[in-house]
C-alpha cells in the first residue's frame, strides 16, 4: 500500500496551484460580485461569458493544464486516482474546473463521446468541447417525477422511420443557459416495454433544434451560476436523424451507469477543495477576530470543532482517492458501492465545513463578501444532483446486504 | 403544571390560522416571486412596500390581529406565553408577522419604546410603529469587529453639549431598506472608561438625519428578504438632541438585556411555525412522489426521520414555551440561560428539518419553487442574529457551572 | 399554560430529596459495592434483600413517601405530570425507586391488579405489593422471536376446561431473581386465530407453580442488578385456575396498553433524574480536576459540551412532563406518539450524558467507583425495554402520516 | 497511489483468517463464558492461564503467525501499513492478538525493549516475551490527578547512588492480574525540576519486587477481562539497580512517543475488525428476525444505518492504514496529528458500530450471549486508554492551526 501521489501528479499539482495562486484566487471574488451584478434575476437571456474567462482559458491550456480529467488511455488520459488531487485542487476555486476544461457536465459529456460516440459524433462535438469552443448540458432530470429513481423517467425518444422524436420536460439541466452551449445530452424513453434498464435512449440534441425551448432558470439557494445556470427546458416533437442516439437505442442506462463514476470522483474531490478552503478561510477568521479577550478560534468548542473538521475532511478525501483507484482497478461496475459512498460521505462533509465556517464568520458568511455561500450552496446541490443521499445510501446497503444473502444460499 | 393554552390564545390562534388561510398561504409563493422579479440584484433604492400587504395590513387590524406581540400590560399586552403560539403560527409564513405587525425589529424596537421611551419619544415614534405607518431598524453589529462580544462595539455617541454625535459603521441592520422605515436605534460607545456595561448608549436617530448613509443591501445566502432588506450603514457626525438618547446615557446595555428575551422568543416560536411548515410539506411530497415502486416517505430512513423531526421540533416548542413562561414570571434577567437555550436550539431544529424537506424535494426544494430555500435561509441567519450559536452555548454553560461554584463556598 | 408544579408536587419533592440525601445518596456506592462482592457470577440462588434497605422502606412508609407512582383516584393517587418530578428525584440514585416502593416491574404490575385486577386477585397480590412484603415479575419478551413485534410472541395461555395451562420461554423478566418475587404476570397466545389484538391473555402464576423453572440471569454490560435480576424462566405445562386470568382470556393486549404509558413516564423520568446526577458528577469532577494548567471543565469543547447536555437534558423533561399530562388528560390512548417519543429521548439523552461524564472521570468512569457505568447501563437496557428505540420512532411516524392521510380523504 | 496490500500481507492474511475460523472463533464464546464464570467477582488471585489459550499459541507458532506486530527491521518485522490489516482481522476476535502474541500491552513493552533496551534488559524480558512465556504491564495512569495531562504525574522514581526508588500509585495497569505477569514498565518522576519532557524515566520493574502491591482489579462495565485484569498498584519505597532504567534517566516522554504510535495503530486497527465482526453479526440477526412481516434490517431506517456503518468503518480503515503509512515513512514524530486523528475515529465508530448492532439484537446485545457487550467495552475503553478523546482532538487542532501560525510569520 503506498499513499504518494504519482510523480506526474504531484507536477500537475504544483503548477495547477500556482496557477491558481497567482491568475484566479486573488481576482474571483471580485470576478463573482461582477457577473451577479449584471446576472439581472437569473434573466439568462443577458448572460455572457467572461472574455477574462476565455483569456485564463487560453493561458491554462498554454501551459498543459488542460482537459486533465480525460482517464482514456486513447486520449492519453492518467487514471482517476491521479486526476483526483488536481480535481480537489480545482475545487479550492468556484471557477477553476472552467479554465482547465474540467468543468461537470461537459467533462462527463465529452467522456460519454470518448467512450461511446461514433466518429461522426466525436467529430461534431467532441473537437469543439476538448477545444473549450462550445458548452453542452445533460438532460436527465424531470419535474413531475422523483428523478432519484430514473426508471420513472416520462420524456420519450421515440423511434420513427429514419429519426428519433423527442418529447418531455426536464429540469435541473446545468450549463445550458451558457451563451455557449450547443448541444445537450438527452435521455428519454424509447422502448416501454423492455426490461427497466433497457428502455431509455440517450441523444444527442443540438439546442438549436426546432421544438427545444428553456423555460428559466433555477437558483439554487438563490444563486443562478451563471453563465452557465441550471435549466428547465421543454422538448416538443423534436426531429433528429437516428445518428444521433449514442451507441443505440435502449442503451441509455449502460452509458450512464459507465458516465457517473468518474464524475461523481470529480465532484467529490472538488468537494474536498472546497472544504479544505472553507476551513482555511475559518481558521484565519477564527485567528484575527478577538471576542472576550481572546482570538475567537481560542472559545467554546472552536478547537474542538476544527479538529473534527480536519478528521472529517481526511476521511473523506482518503474514501474518494480509493474510490478512484477501485475506478481505475475495476472499473466503474467494480465500484458501484464505493462511488455511492462518496457520493454521501464527500458533499455532506463540505456541507458541515462550510455550515461551521459560516458560524465563525457570523453575517460575512452568509453574504456575498466571502466564497462561504456559495460553496455551501455547492454541497447543499451536490447532496441532491446524480443522486440524492437516500438513494445511494440504500446501493451502499444493498450491496451490503448482498454479501450475506450469497453466503446464505 | 397545565399545558392547556388560555382561552385568549386559543381564540385569537383560531382566527389567525383562519385569517392565514384565507389570505395570506395561498397567495404567498406569487408574491414572492414576483417580489424577487422587482429586486434587481439587492436594487434596494427601487423597493416598494407591497400595496396588497398593506391591504392585508388592514384587514388583520379590523380583526383585532393586530400588535399581538405586547406583552406590557401598560399597552394591554398579554403574557409571553400566551403570545407564544400565535408567534408560532405566524411563523408558517414568512411575511404575517409584517402583517399582523409583529415583525422583527419593529416590535423589538416598539418594546424598548414602550419600556424606556420618553412620551416625547413614544408620540414621535411609537405611535406611527404601531400603527404600522412607519418602519424601523436596529443598528448594533458592526463588520469590523466580532461582534458576538457587544462590548467590542466601536461606533461612538458621543456627548457634545446638548447634542450627541455619532460615528461609525454597521451592518446587518435588518428592515433599514423598508420604503418606510425611518428611524434606527443605534448603539453606541458613549463613556469609554465606565465598567463594561455601562459604556453604550441607544439612540433615536431618525433616517433622514445628515450623516447616515446606506451603502448596500447584504444578501442571505442570495436573498435580500426585500422591501426589508440587511443594510450596511454609515454614521459619519451625525448629530442629534440629547433628548434622542433613550433611557440615558451609558445605558445601551441595559435596555439591550430587556429587549432581547422576547424578541427571541418570537423568533424561535417563529422557527418552530417555519419547521412545522417544512415539515408538513416534506411529508406530503413523500406520500405524492413515487420511486421505485413506494411513495418515497416509504424508503429507506424516511419514517426514522419524520419521526425524529416530530420529537425535535415538540422538544423545541416546549423549550420556548417554558422559556416564555419564565421571562414572564421571572422577567428576562431571570431567564437568561432559558433564552439562551431556546436560541440554540430552535434555529437548529428549524436548519435540520428545512434541509430533511429539501433533501425528500430533491432539486425543486433549493429552487425557489417552494419556501424550503427561504426557509432555510431563515434558520441559518436567526444562528447568527442576536447572537451566534457559541455565545449562547457558552452563556447557558456559564449559568450552569455557576450552580456548583456557588454551593463550592 | 402554567409550568409551575402543584403544591402537593412541591412537598413531596421536598420530603424526598430531604429523605435521600439524608438516608440514601450517601451509603448508595458501597452498599452496591457489597452486593455485587455477594453476587458470584450471577448466582441468583443466593441472592438475599438487604435488611438495610428493608429499614429504609420501612423509614419511607412512616413518613409517607410511599406508594406515590399510584395515579388512581380509587387509590388516592396523583395524577402522572405531578408524580413526574417525583419519580425524577428517585432517579437520581439507582436504587431509591425500592426504598419507596415505586420501582418497576412492581409498580406497573399494582397497576394492572388496580386498573383490571378482581377483588380476589387484588386480595392476595395486591396488597402485599403495595406494602412491599412481595416483589413480581412482568413476563413477555422472548428470546426466539424478534419481540419488539408482540404479536411474534408464541408462549401459550391455553383454556383447557376450568384452567388456564402455559407453556413458553421468557427472558429479560426483571425482578424474578428477587427472594421476594412471589408473583409473575404471564403474558400468552390464547386465540391464535382472532384478530392481532385480541389473541393474548395476561396470568397471574405464582413463581412457586409447579412447571416454571428459572433457567438463569442474564447481565447487562456485565451487571446482574442483584437482588432483582433479569431471568430467563421457561414454563412447562403450567396449570392454573382461569381465575388467574387477568380481566379475561384475549385482553392482554389491551391491558399491555393500558400498563404501559404510565410505567414509560415513570422510566422516562428516572432518565431524567439520573442524567442530572451524571452531569452533576461530570461538572464537578471537571472542576476538581486539572490538565494543562487549567480545570478540565475550562479546556477543549467542554463547557460547549455541558450546554448541550443542559439543553437535551431540559427539553427530555419538558417533553416528558407534557406526555404525562397528555396521559392524564387523554388517557394512554390518547398520548400514544407522545409516550413513545419520551420513550425514544429521555434513554437516550440520559445514555449521551452518561457517555459524556464517563469521558470527563476517564477510568474511574467506566469502573465501579462512580455510579456512571451503572446509569450508562441503565439507559442502554430502557433503550431496548418495552420496546426498542426503531419501534418507537416507528409509532411516531406513523401518527405523524395519519394526520395527512386523514385529510387527504 | 496503490491501495493493494503487500502480498507478505495478503500471504498472512489469509493464514491469520483460516487459523481464526478454524481454531479461535468458533470456540471464542464458549471460552469466555467458562472464564467469566470462574471470575469470582475481580478475585485475580484465582486467575488462571487457560491451557487451550497457550496450545492455540503454539499452534500459531508453528505457523508462523507470531509477533507479526514487530516494525523494527532489526527483528526482521515488517511495516506498520503491511501488519494492520492483520491487526484488523485479529480484532475480529477478543483473544486472538494473545494467540498470536501480538496483544497490548505485551507488544508495546517489546517495542520498547527493542528500541531502548540494553542487551541485558532485552536478554533478561525481551526473549520471553517474544516467546509469550511472560506478560508484562506498563504502569503509567495514576487514580488522583488527570492523567490526559501526562506531566501531572505524581509517582516518582528518584535517583539514589547506585540505586532508583519508586513510590506511587497506578492504576488502570492492564495485563497486571495475569498469573505469567512477571514485569512491570513504570513511569515516574526523576527530576521535578527539569523541563516539562525530561522529568521522568521508564523503569523496568519485576513484579515480584518488595514493595510492589497489587490492590484490586478494575472492571470495565463489569467486566474484568480476566486473566489480564487492569489493576491498581501501590509501589512503596521499592529499590532496584539504576540498570533497569530504560534508555536513562529523564528520558521517559521519549520512549513514550515512540511506543505510542504503532501500540495506536494496532489498537485502531483492532477496533475495525471488531467493527466488522458487529455490522456482520447486526446485519445477519436483521436478516434471520421477522417483526410485522418482514426482517428487521428492512425495516425503519435499518438499511440506511447500515450503509452509514459501512461508509464510516470504510474511512476509519484507510485514515488508520495512512497513518501507519505516515509513521513508516516519516517515523512517529512525523505522524503525531495523523496518530491522533485515527485514536479519535477507530474506537468511536466501533462504539457506534457495537451500540447499533446491540439495538438490533435487543436484549441479547447487552447480555454475554453475542460478543457485542464485550466488544462495546472495548470501545468505551479505548476511548480513554492512550489519551482520552478530548486530547487527541486538542493535538489535531494543534497541529491544524500551526500551519496558519507559522504561515502568519
Amino acid at each position: 500500500m503506498d499513499f504518494r501521489p504519482s510523480d506526474r501528479t504531484s507536477e500537475y499539482l504544483e503548477k495547477i496551484k500556482d496557477f491558481m495562486n497567482e491568475h484566479i484566487v486573488p481576482f474571483e471574488m471580485s470576478f463573482l460580485a461582477e457577473q451577479r451584478e449584471k446576472n439581472l434575476g437569473g434573466n439568462w437571456l443577458k448572460w455572457e461569458q467572461s472574455p477574462w474567462i476565455e483569456e485564463l482559458k487560453s493561458k491554462a491550456r498554454e501551459r498543459g493544464l488542460w482537459n486533465l480529467f480525460i482517464d482514456s488511455k486513447e486520449y492519453d488520459g492518467m487514471p482517476n486516482v491521479d486526476y483526483a488531487p488536481l480535481a480537489e485542487q480545482m475545487g479550492r476555486s468556484q471557477i477553476a474546473s472552467v479554465v482547465f476544461n474540467c468543468n461537470a457536465p461537459d467533462s462527463g459529456n465529452m467522456e460519454v463521446l470518448m467512450k461511446y460516440g461514433t466518429d461522426a459524433q466525436r467529430e461534431q462535438w467532441l473537437g469543439p468541447l476538448m477545444d473549450g469552443k462550445i458548452r453542452s448540458a445533460f438532460c436527465m432530470t424531470e419535474p413531475e417525477v422523483a428523478s432519484s429513481d430514473a426508471t420513472n423517467m416520462q420524456a420519450t425518444a421515440a423511434l420513427e422511420g429514419d429519426e428519433v422524436v423527442i418529447n418531455g420536460t426536464k429540469w435541473w439541466s446545468s450549463g445550458i443557459g451558457h451563451p455557449d452551449c450547443k448541444v445537450i445530452i438527452f435521455m428519454g424513453l424509447t422502448y416501454p416495454e423492455a426490461q427497466k434498464h433497457a428502455r431509455h435512449s440517450m441523444v444527442l440534441v443540438p439546442l438549436d433544434s426546432p421544438g427545444v425551448e428553456i423555460k428559466r432558470m433555477l437558483p439554487v439557494f438563490g444563486e443562478f451560476d451563471e453563465p452557465f445556470g441550471h435549466g428547465e427546458v421543454s422538448f416538443t416533437d423534436v426531429r433528429l436523424p437516428k445518428e444521433n442516439i449514442v451507441l443505440g437505442p435502449g442503451r441509455g442506462f449502460e452509458i450512464a451507469q459507465g458516465r457517473l463514476g468518474p464524475g461523481r470522483i470529480h465532484h467529490c474531490m472538488r468537494c474536498i477543495g472546497a472544504a479544505e478552503m472553507a476551513l482555511e478561510l475559518m481558521i484565519k477568521r477564527g485567528m484575527e477576530r478577538v471576542a472576550f479577550g481572546r482570538p475567537i478560534i481560542q472559545l467554546g468548542g472552536n478547537r474542538e470543532r476544527i479538529a473534527n473538521l480536519r478528521i472529517a475532511i481526511d476521511q473523506a478525501r482518503l474514501l474518494t482517492l480509493h474510490a478512484a483507484w477501485k475506478v481505475d482497478q475495476f472499473g466503474g461496475l467494480g465500484a458501484v458501492s464505493d462511488v455511492s459512498a462518496i457520493k454521501v460521505v464527500a458533499p455532506n462533509v463540505l456541507q458541515l465545513v462550510a455550515d461551521e465556517a459560516i458560524q465563525m464568520f457570523g453575517g460575512a458568511g452568509v453574504s456575498n463578501d466571502t466564497p462561504l455561500a456559495m460553496i455551501f450552496a455547492y454541497a447543499r446541490i451536490i447532496r441532491i444532483a446524480d443522486g440524492p443521499d437516500a438513494v445511494h445510501r440504500g446501493l451502499v446497503s444493498r450491496f451490503e446486504l448482498r454479501k450475506y444473502k450469497q453466503a446464505s444460499k
